[in-house]
Order: structure tokens, then sequence, then C-alpha cells
């Protein structure tokens, strides 16, 4: 019998898939993967509507961990945010969705792959070309994008074979993962409006200011207000933290793989503060020309994620120019929490090119004179007197 | 009698210069720039005070207009933050502060420039370097750093000569301009502290929220809340509007051009949301390798401009190309102001990429087929594919 | 009738073309469009061949001062070679064809543009990105592409329809332009071998070393051996001298917009010399940061060139850059040709850096002291010492 | 005593240092770093006159294997041409000289360091930064630069001291290491003329054409002609062979350190050769996002190390990435050398990326179909599509 596995969310989508191929004759084995959205119950619920479908067999994967280490590190690292907004939340969690779906087909040897994606998006091309990447032997299936689908035929599909659940529509479709949580509706098809505070799943339930520390080692976020953890764990309790201040929501507007421009709304407490405390730390204990430099690489990192690019061998280039400019940013930075919005108050590090020791402010005359400073200049401005010189005289 | 202007701000340093190079045989002609940060109270008050000093004439140049045209502009098009933070307030006001300073030197035929910077900051370096390439003929004198005078000798110097005025210093010192405020004060001088409250110049006096609108012609800021004015104009009204919710605060840990690093504090209401607000109008108006190209560009116009390399050619080339990448940037950016914080709506624009009437989302199967999609992701996967069997078999 | 305007070359693939269309009810327009590889005596013989095929019209687009003005340029003022290595010939070439068809088809009112790529290569991309874009209502025909047709098929049906012409094939294919000709042959399906000597159009007839002047103003090539004539009619002649000497020959493996490799041949006598004399000409009259600049800036020029994305709108901000760098380089470079090679002697302009009068080698001394010196190395020195001081310490 | 150690070449410039030094009443340590560029019968003669001049010790620091290692190495990785045409060959070793210099002043516990340079170059800056970097406690001692003195001066003053060596001045001066051998004269002095055949240390001594092979092992070049060796003695080997040919030739015209533009011309026939076919097996290897950014980064590589930046902490970032990037850039390069030049013929490699196997030239329609392809078009077209469409309704 052929075996396909199914990237299987539960949603409508993706239980019509289920259905679908069940019934044309597939061993359906469907498979989430947690990137860090899914609690206890859902992962419960979601394994028993997979069977009630028709599912053979139902598999979550907790891949937290993973995400963490695969991208969101060099996320951190990077200070990643896509056009300087988004911090690629739902790009960064397929990615190795898709690894560990294509991973576990292998495993199981299932020749085929389902997933629930349109002709319209980007999910598709990351799924597709991971896939095709990793196991160009298996085939992908893709119901939805092949038939176009509209949501009341399938359900009338799902009814006619007997499936009888729930399907109303959300108003705003909700995407969570580790690494925030991305937010749909009528306003993010305009260019105008901007989300309602009621489309937000976290809403604010914190008003006094608090202060807390984020602590760093290598670049890895190692503790919360002096406590160590697992970075994931610590970019967790951060977002349960942050999350009751509102914190972190904003509204994307970028340029799909496909061409063409969309809009996408998303709240990222835990992934914002962390990286605007990461940068601060940075900017702290990193060189002028690792600040800049960096910021070239990382910003092309989050390009060619949010494109699809992660197997692109350059990419573990990157990650190694990123893993080796952490050397030496560690230490705790200050962060003040507000509603809607966080103040960096400031860092502690032994690594700390402001304070060292060298040339403190006020004291600085020890270090180097008038005289010093004045040949400084004087060298420094021999090119441009040179071009001056020349286009008056030329 | 040997003639030197003096770039004069009315405080201690630049009066004691004064007052220095008068009794030195100089005849001392006290000069202000105001690029936007002088009310004309003040303005008189300086040149009373340049007067009482013993400077022989004083004049205020009023450079508002021309800070704007020869660098505010490129700014904007340029979205720069440097580091992501700091919108160059002061770096971009003292090239044009030196411009206009030595410009007035050759036309009244001045044979030398006087200014109080210390050895230990940007400053110098920017007026010097400005200085030197546009007259290397003008011999530069600054007292200050060669002394290294602290300021109860100055004040003693003063008095000595009979100049009685009111020293006391301030416990935050303040620089204001057109683009931003600069704040500094003992917590600047550590790593850890943020500055308190009432250090920042503009206090809260609004909390209800207001929505106003950005008007963006070609990139320029020609209109606030639909009424047309001059870009310089613009920023003023915006400014008064939006510092009375406090907006626009931070502090921003740089690289000194001498090579340290340096704290400083900022309020820049109207600077952080025309950035903000041109930057979304353009993620809905450039293309991909626009924005893409763009950062890179002005990421490093920044970085120049910040080290005093104003004057160096490739700047000019710089703006050639931001110029260029404004042609469609034109339309009307929606932005609503709370209390210390203010959130990007959404945009109008007739050349929107967004909604444009092709591939409109929902109706996009009319623009490609299901199967372009994934001939699509199947050609754009071919790179990965070969690499992954040649690593496999190689 | 159908009008169905075709890209006619005169060989085996568009006859097929053209006289398949004609029998399926087609209007046949066959154009070919001169970007520099066609002589009178060849452009006779492809129309008259045309109407022998069964072409209802046959024209001959002159392009090569479009191809200069639009391209070559630009690619000029980048120093542009791909990879290091190839000036992008034939890429460049097929840009400006496809924009003079699709031109010429809105001019007749066609609704069909037919070409004859494959489906393996980079011109199918090229030509139908620029269809597509600028007329998305004209349909594409690519019977050559679409049926995967051998050779001795197209031979039979042109037969079969009663043409009888020679299609022996060349055991090298040679595309000849403005910017250089393309050498395919067996050798470069391999990775291992050079083509040998005889395969290259252009062969060695030239001996006797000799030196050339090339004259630019601002970046242009407006004269040779101090006879000024147009930027283009300059490249042909130096071309005609240069290839004497068989110049500018190599192999370019490169990476096709569809994801693999491919490695093609050429000779480019007229384009090597001339890139290399105007950078050098460069590097005497830009400063470093312009050279440094540029050279990120045309490096992606001609990515996007090669990958068929001229029409991106960030290629006129490249060219507003470009234009923009060029203002001063104006000057004559000298160059002397041998055998297989040359040797750029030096360069005279106005607006040489080097010998500017000031700071003449030799002479420093005069524009700055050995303290001037030591006071701008040990500021330069400041943040590598903290640096190391920190670690150390930390 | 105070001890200083002197960083000695045996020239005339250090000799005066190292005699005035002794007289001066230090104990003189002289140094000579051997990075490629002295014979045995060289070093035995430098330290034999050494002594003469009256150094207390002398010592030749064999720093081949180091400068590999630590530089020589990366700018094979990273196909490194200042301004793309010189090897950095000089400025590369001064690096190494100067690191090798100061730790053998700390070993030996000297507080003084001497150097010959003078203040118009690069050297003193490469020099002085490096020693006050890594040894701020250390001073430098600089007599030619402080007392700007002329040959004859130096030679009456040695002279006078009874030291009778022979110091006529060679027409050409000539630095040589493993990298690379500059060449200075009255011609580089100009920009207009080149050097004359007689001024290059290797003369044609070759004439027949010759093919080799370099085989490279993750990057490093580690076989000539299928026998392998370290990678220093390949490149020494190499050189041996190729200088026969006069390969390697050229005059680069830089941006100094200090400002000004310097010329220099030189020979560096291994150099040139390596470069030139490592960087072809990486065409073969590499991906197109790797070849598009390793350029980025190696471009500053060079950039930063003609500065005397080698110790600035992004070098590192940029040594893991280029070392990250070479995984797979292993295979045998053909080249023949001709007088004056050479050719690249080809590579095989069983990491190529051409000829895989997959979508080999000529069967690939196995891999894709007319219809994949035509889709991919039809995509990568939208955003060209939106933008017109958009342009003109604008």
């Amino acid at each position: 019998m052929k075996k396909v596995v199914i990237a299987y969310s539960g949603g409508l989508d993706t239980s019509y898939c289920a259905k679908y191929l069940s019934e044309e004759g597939f061993e359906v084995h469907a498979v989430s993967v947690n990137t860090g959205g899914f609690s206890e119950e859902e992962i419960e619920k979601i394994g028993s509507n997979a069977k009630k479908i028709g599912a053979d067999t139902y598999k979550n994967i907790d891949a937290v961990s993973s995400f963490y280490e695969k991208v969101v590190k060099y996320l951190i690292f990077g200070n990643v945010l896509k056009n300087n907004t988004y911090p690629l939340s739902v790009s960064a969690e397929r990615i190795i969705q898709a690894i560990e779906i294509v991973n576990y087909a292998k495993q199981i040897d299932a020749k085929y792959i389902a997933h629930g994606s349109t002709g319209a998006g980007n999910d598709q091309v990351r799924f597709d070309m991971i896939f095709q990447i990793i196991a160009p032997e298996i085939e992908i299936i893709t119901p939805i994008r092949d038939k176009k689908l509209a949501r009341p035929e399938e359900i009338d599909y799902l009814k006619s074979k007997g499936v009888e659940l729930n399907w109303e529509k959300a108003k705003y479709s909700v995407n969570k993962g580790l690494w925030g949580t991305s937010v749909g509706g009528a306003e993010t098809l305009t260019s105008e409006k901007p989300l309602p505070e009621e489309a937000y799943p976290s809403q604010l339930k914190e008003n006094d200011p608090k202060q807390i520390s984020l602590g760093f080692t290598k670049g890895e976020f190692t503790s919360l207000n002096g406590k160590k953890d697992s970075p994931e764990k610590n970019i967790q309790k951060l977002e349960e933290i942050a999350n009751k201040y509102a914190i972190g929501r904003d509204i994307h507007v970028g340029d799909t793989i496909i061409g063409i421009k969309g809009r996408v709304g998303f709240e990222a407490a835990a992934a914002q503060i962390i990286i605007k405390a990461h940068h601060l730390l940075e900017k702290h204990t990193l060189s002028k020309w690792q600040l800049q430099h960096k910021d070239y690489l990382a910003n092309w990192y989050g390009t060619h994620l949010h494109e699809g690019q992660y197997l692109e061998p350059v990419m573990r280039n990157f990650e190694a120019f990123l893993e080796s400019s952490q050397e030496q940013v560690t230490g705790e930075v200050f962060v003040t929490l507000h509603p809607y919005r966080f103040q960096l108050d400031g860092i502690r590090s032994k690594y700390d090119l402001m304070n060292s020791g060298f040339g403190k402010y006020g004291e600085e005359n020890k270090a180097w004179t008038a005289n010093d400073a004045k040949g400084f200049i004087k060298i420094l401005s021999n090119a441009g007197k040179i071009y001056q010189h020349v286009k008056e005289e030329g």
C-alpha cells in the first residue's frame, strides 16, 4: 500500500487532505511538528481528530530544541528582523517542520509527502524545496493547491465521508510558535488598516512597569532574572512574562517568494525583547567593524531563510561567521517592561568595551594628547584634501 | 589684525575661546549656525553675550533649510538609524555647521577658525576635517583641546577678564536641532543606567491616542495631516505634536571616530516617526531588490556621515542612488501616537505594489496556476538538489 | 489573421519556428536585432532566407547604439566581469534584443511573440521575463522548448515543407556581438578541457607589440589613439585592432538562472581591454571609498543583468550611482598589445589623485610631520588596544 | 641597560638605526623575520653585518609556515587581490613580521622596539599598530621617521662610526617574500610609465608552454603535479617553475592608509596562478550564493589586512566564514604556462557541481519539463509585472 506522510495541523485543509488521500487508497501517516506552539492538550486533540478522519497513524514530533539550535540561535546572533520589522517567526518554523517531516518520511519509508498549502503563498515553496532537496525520490502531493478548493467544498466533502467536526472559521487566523505568533484577518488584506486590539491572542494584563534582566553567554540567552535554563526554556518563560504587557505587536508587509507583497500581523514579545537586548550587548562588546559587517551578513541570513533557502550551503558559512562573532557577547542586559513597549536600560559585561579602564571618559587625556588627535585628523583629511585640490584644479 | 571666526554656542567653552582669542589680539567674529535648535530669543541672547565677551561681530546663520537639503533629506530616503538606533541628530548637524562656518570664514577672508571641542570626542574630527578639506589655507585654533582646561579654570579666567555671566552647569547637557536632541549626564557615563524621566527636555503632556497622517512625495515629507508645507517645516510641526507624547527617547552606545565607545541619550520624536513611516511606505512601493540594496548603501551613508566623511565623493554617489530610488515613494502614512510610543497603522499610495489590482490576494489563481507554482519551485530547487547529490556522492 | 513576431536569427531553430507558425496559420513577422554581430551581407542573407521560409515580413533592427546606451555603458562604468571572468557579452545582448522585439510587436500590434529557445538555458528566462513584463497581454510561443525537437526532426520538417537550405552544424557554435563573442563546443560540455585554438573565430595575426591609448570622458570611451568617435564605434575599432592579437579569450563556468552550472568559451578583446583600462583610470581618479562601494554595486549589477533582471527598478538606482561616480573618470590610458595578452602601461589625467601636486611622494613631509603620523597611528590603535585589554582582563 | 629589539633587514635605514641606538646606549637585538624572501646565504650575511654594525645579538625568525597559516591561507580561500590586482604580498608580510617581532621583544623582556619606516608609507602603520595593540607597554622608536634623514646623511653617520659597508643604491628596490615580490623605481613614481623588463627580478627563461596541475584539499594547495607537500612548500615550488615564464607581473596603484595614492610594481607568479586556479575550482564547487557573498567578505578581508587591521576581531569572524566555505573545494586544476601569461584549462573534482550526473547538459529534459520552466519564469516575472502595472497606472 502507498504510504503518505501528511503535514497535519488539525485544520480544515490538512483534514481534507488526510481524508481524501485515505479514500484514494493511501496509508495515511499524519504528523505534526511542534515548534513551540502546541500545548499538551492541543496535541492530544489533534491526534484524536487525525484518527477520526482516517489517518492510520499520528505522530507529534517535538522540535522545539532542534528549532532553537538550527535556526533561532542564529537569528539571535544576527539580530535578524526581516526588513527591520519581522522576526521571521513563521518563516523559520516552516523550515524545521519540513526537515522533520521529510526525515520522518524517510524513516518510515514513505514514498509520498502531502501538505495543505495553496499555490499563492510562501509555505508551499519552503516545504517543497526542502522535501525535493533532501528526498528527491519522494513525491509531493498537494490537493488544496491542485484542486483550488474553497472551504465549503472541503467541508461538504468531509461531511459526505462522515466526518463531523466543527470547522467554523475564526475571525483571525493565528499561527503560534517559539519565535512568535502570526495573525491574519480582514485588515491585513488592506494596506491601510491596523489590526484591532482583539485580534491579538495576548491581551494586556499587566500595567506596572517591571525591570527584568536577560543573561547571555556567547550570544545565547542562558538566564532570565539570574536563573539559568536552556535558551529555549528562557524564551518561553520570557514570552509568558512579556506578553502580559502586550509587547511586540506589529504588522509586516513583505515580499513573498513568488513575487507579490503580503501583509501579516504578529506578536512576538520574547523575540523582540531578546533581539534588542542582544543587540545592545553587542554594541558594548563587539568592535565597530564586527557590527558593520555582521549587519550585512545577518540581513542576508534572514533573506535567504525567509525565501526557504535554509539548505543553501552559504547558510552554514554565515552560521560559522555568526558563531565566531559571539565569543565575547556575554553579560547581563537590563530591560524594563511597560504596557505595549519596553525600554533597554543598560548592560553589565566583563567584555564591555566602553568601561574598560582604558581611556575612560573624562580621563582620556592620559591615553593620547591633543597633538595626537590633531595628527590623526590631519592624516585622516589627506585623501579629502587631495580630492578637493584635484577637483578645483582639474 | 588677525581675523578669527569662532564657532560660538554661547556656552562656557566657546565663551572662553572668544575672550581668550580677543585678548591674544585676534579680531573675533563669533558665529552660530542654527540647524533648528535655536529660538529667536536664544539667538538674541547668544549674540548679546558674544559682544559682552569681546567678540567684534556676531552672526547667526540660519541653516535649517540647507541642513534639510544637504543631509536630512538623504537620512530619510535611507531610513538611517546608526546601529539601528540613533538618527545621527548631532553628527549630521556638525557637518552643516562646519560647512557654513568655513564658508563664512572664506567670505570675510579670515585666516583662522576656532572651535571649542576637546580632544576626546567626535566633533573635533568633524570640524577639523571639513575645515581642512574646504580651506586648507585656514589655520584651526582649539584652545580647549590644546590646554586641556577644566570648567573652573575657564570660569576663573573669564571672571579675571571682567566677564560676569552665569556658568552654572546644567545637570544634563542638551544639544537641540531639527533632527533631534541629544542628552548627556551622569548615567550616560555608565553602561548600566538609563536616563531618568526628568533628563529629557520634552515631558509627557498628552495621554490620548491621536492618529496623524504623513504625506510623502518622492520620499520627501511634504504634508502633515493633509496640509502641505516644506519638509523642514513639517518636521518641526510634527516634533511639536509628537514630543508631547514623549516619543522617540533612547540611549545609543556607539563607536567614536577615535576608537572608543561612547553613550548618548536622545529624544527625536519627529525623526523616529518620519523614518519609520517612510520605511513603511517604501515597503509598499519599492521592489524587494531595492529594499535589499538600499539597506546596504544607507547603512554606509550613515557610517560615513557619523565619521565626518560628508565630503567623501562616494557620498554624492550614494545620494544619486537614494534620490533615484524615491521615484515612486509617494503616498500617505497613518500613524497613531500614544504616550512614549507610536503605531504604524498603514499606508495609502497609488504606487502601492501590494494592492495593485494584479494578483490580488484571494484571486491570485487568475495570474498563475498550481502547475506554474510547482514548476517554479522545481526549478528553484535545482541548485540545491545538485549540491545535495554531489555532497552525498562526493 | 494572427500576427506573430518571431525573434529570428536565421539558424535552424528559428527557421523551423517561422515555417511551423506560418503553416499553423500565423502571419509571420521575422525580426532580427543587431547588437553588433551582423555584417550587412549577413543581414541581407538572413532576410532573404526568412522570406524563403515563409515569413510575411522581415526586419533587421539596428540596436548597437541602444545596446551601448542602455547596458554596455554601465558595464564599463562598473568594470563588470561576472565572477571576475565573463563580460556578460551574450547576457547583455539578450536583454536589448528582447526589448526591441517586444516594442516592435506592440508597434505592429502583434498578439504573439515566438522565439527559438530551449527549456534548458538562460535565454528563455531573459526573453520571456521581458516580454511578460513589458507586454503581459502578448502570448509567447516557443515550439522548440515545447516539442523538445532535435535537429534531424527540424530538418526533416523543413525539407517536407520544401525548404532546402544548408543546415550543416558548425563544430563550434558562435554568438557574436558588440561586447564579445561566445563559443561553445564539445570541450565546454566537460569541466576539464580548454577550447582548442581553432575554436576561436579570431585567430592570431599580429606578433609585434603595439602601444595604443584609450581616452575616457566621464567614464565613456570617447577616443582611440587620440581620435574621437562615439563609444560604440570606438569599441568596434578597438576590437578590430585587438582581436588580431587573439586577446581576451577565456572560458567561464557560471550559474544559470535555472540553477545548473554551465560553461562557455568566449573572446572579447575590446571588452577586456576597455574594462581593465577603465578600472586603472578609476584607481587613479576615484577615492578609496568609491572604489570599495562601487565594487559591491557593480558586482550586483552584473548578477541581476545576467539573471534577466534588467527591468528590476533597482537597476535604475544602480545606474544613477554608477553615472554619478564617473564625474572625474576622464583621461588617457596607455595599453600595450601583445599576442594573447595586453599590458596596462599607465594613465594621464588631470584628475589623477596620485600626482596631484599635494603630498608628492618624496616630499610628503611638507604635508604632515612624523608626529602627525604617530598621532594618527596612536588614535587608530585605540579600538584595538581596548579590545585587547578587555579580552585579556575579561 | 635598555634593551631594544630592532626590525632589521640589513639595508641602510635599519643599519643606521642599529648603530644609532647602540651609540645611544641601547642593548641592540637585531631581528629579521623570514616570510619566504631570504636564502640561507642572505640570512648569514645579514647576521654578520648586524654584528659589524654593533648589534648585541642577531636572530632570524623563520616565519614562513606561520605566514602561510595565519594569512596566506585565507588570502587563497578568499581569492584576494586588492582592487582586483595586487595579491597583498608585502602588506601581508608586514603583519606577520610585526607579530613575530613584538612577541620576541616580550620574550626577551625588551622595553623598546625600533623600526626603520619613514612617515610617508603604510609600513609604519602596520608595525606601530600591531606593536601598540599587543604590547602597549613597549615604546616604539623610529629614528628615520623622526629625523627625516636622507641616505647621504645616514651613510656619513655610519662611516663616521667606522662602519664601512657598501650602501650603493639599487636602481629598483625589491622586497621578496612567499607571496610575491614588490618592485619600485623611477617609473612607479609616475602615473604613466610601466616598469621596464629589466626591473623585474625574474627574467623570462622558458618559452615552451607546459601544463601543470594544482591539487587543492578543502581550499588548500596540497599538491603540485600530483606530488603532495605542505602548501607553503608547494607555493615555493610553483614559484620556481612559473617565474621562469615571467608570469604574474603588474603595477598596482592603491590607496595608502594615510590617504595618498601610491604605485608599486610586483611579480607574483605563484600567487596569481594559485588564486586564479583556486577561484576556478570554486566556480565549479561552490553555490551561486557562496560565490556572491564570499566576494563581499574576501574583498573586505583584503582591505582590512592592507590597512594593518589584522588584529581587528572581525578578521577572525571572516576567517571562520572562509574556512567553512572551503568544505568541498577539493580537486585538481589544470593550468598551462606560457611566456608572460597562463591559461586555466579546466578542473576535475568529485564535488564538481557542473558534471554531477544530475541534469547533465543535453539530457536536462529529464529533470524538468518545458512547463516547469514556463511556470518558473511566469512566477519569476510576477514582481516585475506588478511594478510595471503600478507604474503605468500610478
